[in-house]
């Protein structure tokens, strides 16, 4: 097959001048973005290479290429030689420009630790602990005894421990001679094993010298967020907690558009690489932190919805997506850490939590574990609010479960000035009714770097009260100030750093790159120099979550016939979860109108799962109890869910009715 | 670390003047053996690099190396420039000359084939075998029921299998819903169940669009050969049977050597590549020659000596030749194809077969198995003959076993001439005692190559019967004709093709390279058209190997106090045992002169038990059951077997009344 030359100019301002050149020689018929992969480039596909989000813009300076379509590209931009990377077949050579990429946040959170972790009552390290040490004593062999090592020693291990059968991989069997013989037959075997499991079975992990501390790690793999603890076995205690985006973010923001990237021809290893990089960042990050040999880690467990479970594994996503909407699997059999290469001891057991179905996965079972919402009497409503919303109804007696697609906005991706919620990030914004002027808090006190997901639920519901925002979304321009001399752009006066004008109107309103923003911090108060916005763009993606979230949880509860007024707790996990204000959650028509001690914040309440799990027998037995016991509905089954999203697509609701204690606080300003 | 170059002359006649160059950096302090291997230059070590066998020598033309040992060379070819390979340390750049090494004979024996093997009684496919298919129809999932494919999946096999557990790897599991989905949820599952584990557990092999055939594989792996049967699991027949040299031959000829090389190093994965490079081959042939395609064999049951089993699984097998004599393993956990890089269908079950001890490996308990030794009652011994000699005696209530080295002179390996028992080689030798012509049969009517182990019994016997040979195994150099023009060397007249003289003399006891030898075949009459000779050295080696042999099973037999004339039945196993004349292996004293009816030759019952083994579940159980119940005598423990086999190294044996038929023979010529 002929072979082109392609070109890649790389337009980072960071490199200057001498933006470097890759090139690299490719069939007839590859994509521009394999192309840019083959050359180490790093084009962004936040839509997963769908040619919808338009990101992969790129410039071509010589040759052409086929284009499948411009679908985010205007007549001009295609006749000024713009093509979607995603798009563009290569059939001769041809040299391309690309534009500086949107840098994701790389930045491990190990600064803000969720506070003390409660070790699940009842933990007991001897008696439910997965991961043992047993001090053997062997007695060497001799003329009179030519046992072979290995019967020796599972002779001794099935007498202490009263089991009948011992595994062990061969990695581990070669290096077993040299420990006994090393340590003089006088060794620490680490085991794993369940007391729970049809006939008494263990699995040798690893043989030392002398007794090693235990470690494990309890994982959630977000769709945004990647989270880690890192777990002493013996107290239960959490020692270090560490966090990332998921790598997976550039091939697509939403689960949606990483199985499409995935389901494409050879990429489905290129995204278990990428998550797998990011677990290893993490580990060695929250090793590092702990002073903790990563070679005393000897189990995992990870929680995580049912694609990046899927992904994480490498099996094939595509029917999650495509009706009937099946996962592959539910309950992952037990794996070891060299089957993914996590950086951990190699023999580590890595147990992935069970999921329920391909929008409820493995996360919410965590969740539903962690929050204790299946063994309470009391009518509880969880929910998780990710990249995905998934909402539990039931109680000790019976469990419901739904999701819905809410998209990463509140994880503060996909908003411009969207963050983590981590050092830096605006996380509580004010902003006074006369002078228009916000106020806000910074996560360390910091300058502030962007907005987090509990800020932007604030601005949002401050904008609205303020007639910043109306009912709609739209961004009351006429309280903008517009300068004869600058229709456009509108900066503030330096000395004074603020947009107030006298006229009860503000500069801090603009005509944006995106249309209308509000500008909520000016460039000289910023980390990086440069104005903190919300854009038009921004307060639509925001509506859209919110009322994704809304529907979820109203229709599930008509389906059942439960009015949501009869729910006694309202309990709340998700990343971004624990920070929110509930006042101002209802404000935008997140939340139901309920009384505010109703509701609970409960974090991460998948990695908290994982926790328990990691450390318990009992609670693996639980798990999977509650698994089994989950009924999932699906929402698409019917009109019902749309409607009521579009209902909700407003602030806080079309009817505001529903919400008596905002149309209260309405009337008041 | 300093670098040098080494530059690698090929002297091999083959490539006439324009033998290759190959060049290789190496650091300070390799190996020239090692420097060779990265240079892909083979140089054979047939004592393993201990520097003992001398067959590594090579020509310094340039540069000087450090040499550890020249115990194998002259005073004159050090001065000369030779040194051995295996004990010159590089510490400058060197040039090197490699001799011609000498070709093992790599060709495939699949011309030679057992004839029917039975099959073992009470087979029946339903209900004992490994290995099954289970046509499974799934409801496709729908809206109303989104249970994920794996749980559909084992659902289905649990209900129709009775099973409690179903076990499968990531890989495959990989595969499953790509599967279900394009066989529209009719699909055969490919499973191993075993009746008698302690829970129903089951593994998932494979998942099929329609019944595949099932085939299997029983492996004996030889010190010398390696033996590979494939076989029908359906039917339980053999369908095609092959056997090659171990490609570790050319690191060590006896397992000693091998482990001395494998514990070096990095050796031991370059010993377990060899094997599995043989094995692969064997498989190759079996699959063309059987037309079956490997996808469709999943199940392999291997058995092999102790050390052969270690160096198979890169298990480091030292401990072996170290007191006190002890395996790393002896029953190795179930393994999978991909574990071991089998070129058969990776998730194909690998079973080795368990072992007793470190000279008493699984060989013999498949040995034992396929015998019907340990289910007998009538008093018996059992030995396989290869490359080691190893013992078994008892019956029903009671096995006692050793093992002594015997060399791998009967396998053709370690005499000049020597050769497997294939196409070509002479497997039956006649010396007429007036004339000491010989007369020989070929395996396959062919011209003769070389002289196989039941060619070199016979020979030896008759050599001794015609007083060719004395007592002591001396060639008679008083029968040599010495002509006056040529003191060395007697070739024959060409017409007559014969060495007769009138003087009871004859040209075919001559003075060779190695000392006085006798001319079994003329260049004229061979296949390569060189003299097949077999020289003092080849005697010695035979002697030694029949002396270990017989020392082995009288001392075996006097240590449990039972007189050698009380053996009821003599079971002979091992390559060669199926086509040897008892009567010549009585009369040079390899066995004792016991009536021919109580021998039976059973020919390779290695591979035989680990075809039983392959089939069927009780015998997987026996064979268990066989290795826990013989015990192991250490002969190394004093100096009896010494002794006895110092007083063995004669023909027949030191003391004539052991063997009065052989005297009575005597007495006739």
């Amino acid at each position: 097959m002929a072979q082109h030359l392609v070109t890649f100019h790389l337009d980072d301002p960071a490199l200057g001048a001498h933006a470097p050149l890759r090139s690299v020689h490719v069939p007839t018929g590859m994509l521009l973005t394999e192309a840019a992969r083959m050359a180490g480039v790093e084009i962004a596909q936040p839509c997963g290479g769908q040619g919808r989000c338009g990101r992969c813009a790129v410039h071509l300076t010589q040759g052409e290429v086929r284009r499948r379509s411009t679908l985010r590209l205007s007549a001009e931009d295609v006749a000024a030689g713009y093509a979607l990377a995603c798009q563009s077949v290569v059939e001769g050579d041809v040299s391309v420009t690309v534009p500086p990429q949107e840098k994701i946040e790389r930045r491990l959170t190990t600064d803000r630790v969720v506070a003390e972790v409660e070790v699940p009552g009842g933990y007991d390290a001897r008696t439910l602990q997965t991961i043992q040490r047993v001090s053997v004593s062997l007695t060497p062999p001799s003329l009179d005894d030519q046992t072979d090592d290995w019967s020796r020693l599972v002779t001794a291990l099935r007498q202490q421990l009263d089991v009948e059968e011992v595994q062990v991989s061969l990695p581990l069997l070669r290096r077993i001679g040299q420990v006994l013989r090393e340590t003089e037959w006088d060794v620490t075997a680490i085991v794993e094993s369940n007391p729970q499991a049809p006939t008494a079975r263990l699995q040798l992990l690893d043989l030392r010298p002398s007794e090693p501390p235990l470690y494990g790690l309890a994982i959630d793999i977000g769709t945004t967020t990647v989270s880690c603890w890192l777990v002493d076995l013996i107290s239960g205690k959490v020692v270090a907690q560490v966090a990332e985006y998921n790598g997976q973010i550039a091939r697509g923001e939403d689960v949606i558009s990483r199985i499409i990237y995935a389901s494409k021809n050879g990429n489905s290893a290129e995204m278990q690489a990428l998550v797998i990089g990011t677990i290893n960042s993490l580990i060695a990050a929250a090793g590092e932190k702990a002073k903790v040999d990563l070679q005393n880690v000897f189990k995992a467990t990870i929680a995580g919805n049912s694609t990046m479970m899927h992904l994480l594994l490498d099996i094939p996503a595509a029917s999650i997506r495509l009706a009937p909407f099946v996962t592959a699997i539910n309950h992952v059999p037990p794996l070891k850490a060299f089957d993914l290469g996590l950086k951990i001891n190699p023999e580590a057991v890595i147990d992935c939590v069970p999921g329920v179905a391909s929008y409820v996965g493995a996360d919410i079972t965590a969740g539903v574990l962690s929050s204790g919402l299946g063994d309470d009497e009391r009518l509880t409503l969880f929910m998780d609010v990710g990249t995905n919303g998934e909402i539990v109804l039931g109680n000790r007696d019976w469990l419901v479960t739904c999701a819905c697609s809410a998209g990463p906005a509140f994880e503060g991706a996909g908003v411009i000035n969207g963050m983590r919620a981590t050092r830096g990030a605006i996380e509580e914004v004010w902003i006074n009714g006369e002078t228009l002027e916000p106020n806000y808090r910074v996560i360390g006190n910091a300058k502030p770097r962007g907005i987090c997901g509990s800020g932007l639920i604030a601005l949002l519901s401050e904008m609205f009260l303020t007639g910043l925002l109306d009912k709609g979304g739209n961004l009351n321009s006429s309280l903008m100030i517009v300068e004869e001399d600058d229709l456009h752009f509108a900066p503030p006066e330096k000395s004074a750093g603020s947009g107030v004008s006298l006229h009860g109107q503000t500069r801090r309103i603009r005509q944006g790159e995106h249309g209308l923003e509000y500008v909520v911090a000016w460039a000289s108060e910023t980390w990086h120099g440069k104005d903190i916005a919300i854009t038009h763009v921004d307060v639509d993606n925001l509506l859209r979550a919110k009322a994704a979230i809304y529907a979820g949880y109203t229709v599930l509860a008509e389906r059942v016939g439960v009015p949501l007024e009869s729910v006694e707790r309202f309990l709340i996990g998700g990343s971004f979860g624990k920070y929110i204000n509930v006042e101002k959650a209802v404000q935008i028509g997140l939340l139901p109108d309920l009384p505010w001690e109703q509701f609970q914040f409960l974090g991460n309440t998948s990695v908290k799962g994982a926790y328990r799990v990691l450390l318990n027998h009992n609670e693996r037995e639980r798990i999977t109890q509650i698994a089994s016991r989950m009924t999932y509905i699906e929402l698409s089954a019917d009109n019902t869910f749309y409607e009521a999203f579009t209902s909700a697509l407003f602030l806080p609701h079309t009817d505001l009715s529903k919400f008596p204690n905002v149309a209260n606080a309405l009337t008041k300003t």
